[in-house]
């Protein structure tokens, strides 16, 4: 599937809204489980979703439309997000998202903008269309380690069923 | 995490409106893109879920509260569903889960419920609660597997961000 900057937007603007469907209203045990040590729980990925919005995707963008990226904290979270609420993280996210969407829209981006290049600080040359690309796939990436990790809450209650359920076995290191 | 059922309900209640938010209204290449031959896109994993709402674990449920199981196929829904849109679906798996889960509500299980045994084709004995966990986590891992196959859908996508999005080498042969 190539990439397309509509179809990209489309996945892109469902990602708070899934979270929430998902997560919203749960109780503790959902929405603090993780994979075991220096692993995220749900919601660590959202805080390293906002993370995302606030430092990562669309001033990383901007720099492309500009020049050179900074490195991004992948645990900046960990730190700011300690003694808040999912629900208050829920909707930062939302709104992050929908400023940051807002943003890239307005750049009315076409092929010859989506080929500009970027410096990644350990990647090297990346291209705008990449990055967005990218940006797309972690959000995806992220749900599929949130659901993941919420399975793994019940590894030990299904009994004869873990054969059957390979979630439950999955990256006991997490790789997303 | 101990299984709870109010604390299952919760989970299995949130499933509809997850997939709704993920997928509603995204066009055919997200909907039906999948991971290569005899693996499920997102619109075969929702028409999985309804043949879960309708064959499989409310059925057994109810079969444990009398006694033992009918094998259950996993491919139904590939030619029960040829021709239906994924609204179609969404609002299929929706109606069918609420219906399930009034059900499921209305046995006002205790410990002592939740302990009796059926028997299951290939796994042997099981008890209700293995079943009822084993449905959460279903509903979780073909989740994690939405996003998965979306994301694959970008797979040439990202350039040289592939060796930092793991969900995009997860798989190759699905596992659920």
């Amino acid at each position: 599937m190539d990439f397309d900057l509509d179809r990209a937007i489309a996945v892109l603007r469902r990602s708070p809204a899934t979270l929430r469907a998902l997560l919203d209203g749960l109780d503790e045990p959902w929405i603090r489980g993780n994979e075991g040590p220096e692993t995220f729980s749900p919601f660590d990925v959202v805080g390293h979703l906002i993370d995302g919005e606030e430092t990562d995707w669309i001033p990383r963008a901007r720099i492309i439309l500009a020049q050179r990226f900074q490195p991004y904290d992948r645990f900046r979270h960990l730190t700011r997000n300690v003694g808040r609420s999912s629900e208050s993280l829920l909707t930062e996210f939302a709104r992050l998202r929908t400023a940051n969407l807002q943003q890239l829209e307005s750049w009315k981006l076409g092929a010859t903008e989506l080929d500009l290049p970027g410096e990644h600080p350990s990647l090297g040359r990346v291209t705008l269309r990449q990055l967005l690309a990218a940006w797309v796939v972690h959000d995806l990436g992220h749900l599929a380690q949130v659901a993941r990790v919420m399975a793994k809450q019940y590894r030990d209650e299904v009994g004869p069923w873990l054969s059957f359920l390979p979630v439950l076995t999955d990256h006991p290191v997490p790789r997303s």
